[in-house]
């Protein structure tokens, strides 16, 4: 078989991004929401299995509701050792139509690549989209494949309470893809994810491809600060317990210190704080934020905590609050497998197509996949960076390159074995 | 007359002071409210004027409600030239019991001295209740000592619109305390509140009597900074523009450049703040804040204000946001009458009583009265500096100290005319 017979059909492929990203729109915001395990989400699922049984694709879903489409190996050799490429179809609310969905409907296209050409891959090619991998409704996020990895147990996650009350298991009942296969019973040879970048580095760098080597460490803490209310007028500022002005101090620190000893690789977001009582004239007596920090390092992300635990404690003293930190998330970083990354850049080259080497920002379904397979991911440009957001938007050539560097490295993989 | 036969009776100042305290009383909060021209107000006036009727004073009510009890002087040419006392007895939500109130009722207090002596002052004292000081439901605050002194219209004043949608000459109307006289009608000779500080430097410093030389200038602006939202994991630092990250650096700079340039004398507090979106991993798109700027100079205080300005110039600039400011609210600073001030302090002399000149944090009617008149004010401690809230206290010795005071200053004023 040469690989030249195989070819994807790129009208296709962008007019079902249309199709899955027109399920749950609302008009009045200009975006969707699919959240995990609601009537629209399932509408979702219903046309995703719908576009897999048209391609004869045989459906599985396990106990979480991870949905597999199945194209068989040409022989009973390479129906062991799956190729495996998927994300998620799940939204957040106000979402765009790409995040998750393009990687999922660019896998059909590869597989409907093959159909197309009348021939069958030489290993069993497998393309997931993985339950709940936002993690608005239930949590954590990346859900379904980690329960995939091994990471979290199936009845756990069956019995994980929703914000809205609801418990998964009813939901995933309710929505009818509750389904029989064991999470992690297909171990695929690969996992490769095809996704947009949701950060701006490619669109600035003028790149086309992102070879994505590593996926940051991801530390979520909660930060309150207990100060002293009084009159913004009558308190000198020597007497001041000034919740407000420490969080400030700590957002400065971040930036200037924890952030500078690492300028290329810590990120720093204080993404939401408040203040108490939150009136003009009134020291503020409370002041809680969050800190999310990222460092595709380990040892340079606990440094990045450390550095800032510390700060805190100088902090506390010198303005004589009190300072409580909770710890909301913490993943360590993910490093994906080099031979399939060198891979993904050779296509990109053979194609002529710009890339770089980069970390990926957010978290993906890929890195639990890390943990059961060679995994990696390739990165199309996302305009002004912006994702979860109706603005989300990547140029239809762009999101034609991606998919064809998918479908080149797919078919490098299999040859190669 | 000799001095010696003019005494006070404390343990009635104390109980009216509790009574008064009890009308708008909220056992749920602990607290009580009396918002001017509510129904609690209106009882609040009520009681004040039944316990002006019952010292026998000449009670008027002019066109914005505010009510004085007048002495009158032993002789005809006392009554042209007045010596006045007074504060307020509207309150903010969930108060304490001294805020204004004391400085009314201790105005009683030296009135009925006079009544109980059985004698008549050379001059005609006057004990004054504020309309509207708290500004809550109508803006300005300060507002009827600021009609009483001619710096705002009286027909502007009734047809302020509060913040619940009323107008103000309609609640006055109804609760019936639309007054014949003009405002300013009576023309003080000198004018002298007595206070709580509501702050914490009595205390800390363990004096008993603040004398108040000069009030501050007040700076009040609102601040809008907006950035641009982002994915916090995605995002290199040299590409955002975060606009949390540069309120925080605002509030640092206020703290660090802006008030560590007049560290004795320039107040800066960053009350309220809120971010959008106000999520986690989502890099902040806008910050509102704040700023609330004093300085009893009013060079100095045009000092900050630039300083901020020109650091909010290179802010903008440097981290790639816009930035806009809002004037709220702009009084300058008020020096009160040093030969009153002399007096304050020879009196708490006499007594023995500790004292320490200083300036008031706080707005007070006496800053608008300084207008027209010779002014000053006497403050009492305040315990840990907490007020407009239910653990505001002072000890009732304190109290009767102040009230002493007070009734020491005026006689030595009417003895020197």
């Amino acid at each position: 078989m040469s690989t030249t017979e195989i070819s994807l059909d790129v009208p296709l492929l962008l007019q079902q991004i249309r199709e899955l990203g027109a399920i749950g729109h609302d008009p009045a915001q200009g975006g969707r929401a699919r959240i995990a395990l609601t009537d629209d989400e399932k509408a979702g699922r219903d046309r995703l299995v719908h576009w897999m049984r048209e391609l004869d694709l045989e459906v599985r879903v396990d106990h979480v509701g991870n949905i597999f489409g199945i194209l068989p190996a040409a022989s009973v050799e390479g129906h062991a050792r799956p190729l495996m490429m998927g994300s998620h179809i799940d939204t957040v609310r106000n979402a765009g139509a790409l995040d998750g969905c393009y990687g999922v409907l660019a896998g059909l296209a590869v597989v409907r690549a093959y159909r197309s050409a009348g021939c069958l891959p030489q290993r069993a090619i497998v393309v997931a989209a993985f339950t709940n991998e936002e993690g608005l409704r239930y949590q954590p996020d990346m859900m379904g494949s980690l329960v995939y990895a091994g990471g979290l147990d199936v009845q756990t996650t069956l019995d994980t309470i929703g914000t809205d009350g609801t418990r998964f298991g009813d939901e995933l009942e309710r929505i009818g893809y509750a389904g029989d296969m064991a999470p992690g019973a297909m171990v695929p040879n690969e996992y490769i994810e095809l996704h947009i970048e949701q950060g701006p580095v490619l669109e600035s760098e003028g790149q086309f491809i992102g070879v994505v080597e590593n996926l940051q460490g991801i530390s979520w803490q909660k930060v309150v600060i207990n100060g002293m209310a009084n009159h913004a007028g009558t308190t000198p500022t020597r007497l001041r317990h000034d919740a407000g002005y420490a969080a400030a101090a700590c957002i400065a620190h971040l930036r200037e210190q924890v952030v500078a000893a690492a300028p290329d690789t810590t990120l720093a977001t204080v993404g939401s704080l408040r203040f108490e009582p939150d009136v003009i004239n009134v020291i503020p007596r409370k002041a809680m934020f969050t800190v999310d920090l990222r460092d595709p390092d380990e040892r340079r992300l606990q440094a990045a905590e450390q550095r800032f635990a510390d700060f805190l404690v100088v902090l506390a003293e010198r303005e004589g609050v009190q300072i409580e930190t909770e710890r909301l998330v913490r993943f360590e970083p993910v490093v994906f497998d080099a031979r399939l990354a060198d891979r993904i850049e050779a296509a990109a080259l053979r194609r002529g197509l710009s890339h770089v080497r980069m970390t990926s920002g957010a978290g993906h379904d890929a890195q639990m996949m890390a943990r059961i397979a060679p995994s990696a991911m390739i990165f199309v440009p996302s305009r002004s960076g912006i994702s979860h957001n109706p603005s989300e938007y990547t140029d239809d050539e762009q999101l034609a390159m991606g998919a064809q560097v998918l479908l080149d490295v797919v078919q490098d993989c299999l040859a190669a074995r």
